[in-house]
């Protein structure tokens, strides 16, 4: 039995995805980022980082978006959700989750979250300002050279698709206007026409659009 | 044939490591971060990113850190450099890969290159004031919950573990002292005893201690 910790909307949108497409058994708990519940004794012996999301797995804890959808692809490879067996397309599918992870999630987290990189109130303004632009930035790359299309490696849905699509959503809050990158806005309404993932959104308690 | 592109002591140092370890045959190159040529036009066609490192395979680029070491261990198989075989495993040494380069990573460039989220000048020295504490923070994290000793995996070396060693080698500079972290230290001096490092080490004329 696995267990998954998400918070409605967060990055831990991308793994509640992949476990919905994958089929696998699983419960899903809410953790209460509002109430700092990660930061509780109870969470962080679970996840020493506080973070969202983590996967409790029979074999022990997983962290980090790109680890756990590795790891569900490899769970139900019948489900063909990763390139498992292709070394290049494999490490190329985690090339482009790792530049969601390491540069346009980081990019974002300025806004909300600049105290983890600087202390002055000047610096948070600063930082905040600037996230339209590296949001953007982010954006064009994905849309000029990494999103193929219809999915981000071209005809073949992956785990890679729930994690570009969570990132999406975040754009607009972040000032950024998802029409200016048409490919991006195609693969997201292409993502909001599968059942796995109004699911999900259904029980995060999204919006479906 | 591969080609590889670096800078010398940068966290190219990670996959130049595992190229060695693994026996491929690759040609390394040496890309002038101080005089820009990653924004050169030239290497802008190879990665849009502007960033080291690249691997050039016969099927494509790959950029990122993580990807490559992935690409790598499943080129060799036989070196047994990743646990390939074991989505658990696997998934967790992509996970402390990704605590690597999505916040270790991330909090070091932070000092160089704050200038990536903030324009202000006294933001990028806030920014730069901080670095000892949130290096210090994810070393800690490292030392207390991940590294499990000797290697990363414990008593399997894996392409994790160059990886380490590359971001133990920026902690100095970066106004952490590595002997508050003793597990990191042993296993930084372990890493200098492999000949494939110090051939490495050599090749990027950085010292060997």
């Amino acid at each position: 039995m696995l267990n998954f910790y998400y918070f409605p909307g967060a990055c831990s949108l991308a793994s509640h995805i992949a476990l919905e497409e994958s089929g696998v058994t699983f419960e899903a708990h809410r953790v209460n980022l509002p109430k700092q519940e990660q930061l509780s004794n109870q969470f962080l012996a679970l996840n020493p980082k506080g973070r969202v999301p983590v996967l409790a797995t029979p074999e022990g804890i997983l962290t980090e978006n790109l680890a756990i959808l590795l790891y569900i692809a490899m769970l139900k490879p019948e489900k063909e959700l990763a390139p498992l067996h292709d070394a290049y397309q494999l490490a190329n599918m985690q090339a482009f989750n790792a530049y969601l992870s390491s540069t346009v999630h980081v990019a974002h987290a300025h806004g909300p979250r600049g105290i983890r990189w600087a202390d002055e109130v000047s610096s948070l303004a600063d930082m905040k300002k600037k996230v339209p632009t590296t949001m953007a930035a982010g954006f064009q790359l994905i849309e000029d050279e990494y999103l193929q299309g219809p999915w981000v490696l071209g005809n073949r849905y992956s785990v890679a698709d729930g994690y570009l699509f969570t990132l999406t959503r975040w754009l607009e809050a972040d000032g950024v206007d998802p029409a200016r990158f048409p490919k991006v806005e195609a693969h997201s309404n292409a993502m909001l026409d599968r059942h796995a993932v109004q699911r999900v959104l259904a029980r995060e308690q999204l919006k479906q659009a």
